[in-house]
């Protein structure tokens, strides 16, 4: 069955890999799996016909036949049940691999998210450059939990996995801002994420959309 | 095997069920298991011990024979996995009730902690009153589009399910702002989720620990 992934037709980053689309390009090129894509407008994805797809009007979702996902993590997932390598088969180590799923999306990425809070929606305000030492000090403290937590091991519990997909996926949003340099295992770490063959085949494909053309 | 989780000794939220104990005694009630509870200070969760089965040093976190998990939504995840009641045995059902688990903590969620960052977090900060009302309207974005959604439907999707328990318990974090009611189909949700028989025993035992008594 073909599977199609909703992507923006021009992604806000300018097509660094930022957007969510890149993470799910990347499950499927490690699953080996084709897919098709369709690119939507800022204005397509808040009218009825995508809102019926995700309900928050936003991309990616996720089509194969009848099945129809939203969100990045759940579709992840999905990839990673039905398809070999991006899962461990043992049953204690998958739940764990499933734990830094959630942990990658609900406990490190909200605090670093809230980096671009300050920097694009809040960017005029006259709080603005007083409160983003606040906001970095809270990302400085995840990372130095999860750098304490990896210390020198390759993967966050074993074997590659969609957990370290993620993960890395979350980390890449600090490049811009240079903090990952102050975490030298984290930023390893992120390193054999892009080092993995399927990774440099996502972001490509996203390129490919997303690169600065002539207006 | 007997099913341990951590909770604090004594949740800043007084005992209003906030704490994220709370969804994981909900989801062991409603799939009937009965578990033990170790209780931790705020100091004991930045300890060596606490650290190696809970990297972030939160609660809850969840032991069973050699399985240890921490993060709400897996530990939720990993018992409706084990146990029926909470996720559909459909297969596509099911990896909607999945999307709908991580929609919850994901989309939902980060915008409405960020109420407790002003509140708490920067409640002295010069910036906070001026800054609140954007916050809210993130907020209230988010429940327009999950209202839409919802229209007059019981449930997220079909029966109830682990996701339902989780937006609901989401949603829980709003009922002091008052922004809830402003949503009647979300607060009569929100009111299903709680009439659930699990729910009050859930809030129950969390109250027993959290009750204010005399110093």
């Amino acid at each position: 069955m073909t599977i199609t992934i909703t992507a923006f037709d021009r992604s806000p980053d300018g097509g660094k890999g930022l957007a969510r689309d890149t993470r799910v390009r990347w499950a499927l090129e490690e699953a080996g799996l084709p897919y098709e894509i369709r690119l939507l407008s800022f204005q397509a994805m808040k009218e009825p016909a995508h809102l019926r797809l995700h309900p928050f009007g936003q991309i990616p979702t996720y089509e194969e036949g009848d099945l129809a996902l939203f969100e990045t993590g759940a579709i992840i997932f999905h990839i990673a049940e039905h398809h070999t390598g991006l899962l461990p088969s043992e049953a204690n180590a998958r739940a764990r691999a499933i734990t830094w799923m959630f942990a990658a999306l609900n406990t490190v990425e909200p605090v670093i998210l809230e980096l671009a809070t300050v920097r694009l929606l809040e960017r005029d305000k006259p709080w603005s450059a007083e409160r983003m030492p606040l906001v970095q000090e809270r990302v400085r403290d995840r990372l130095h939990q999860l750098s304490n937590y990896l210390g020198d091991a390759e993967w966050l519990d074993g074997a590659f996995s969609a957990a370290d997909l993620v993960m890395v996926s979350v980390l890449l949003r600090l490049r811009p801002s240079g903090m990952l340099d102050t975490f030298p295992s984290l930023a390893a770490y992120v390193a054999r994420g892009e080092a993995r063959p399927a990774y440099p085949r996502a972001f490509a494909a996203q390129w490919a959309v997303n690169a600065p053309k002539p207006d």
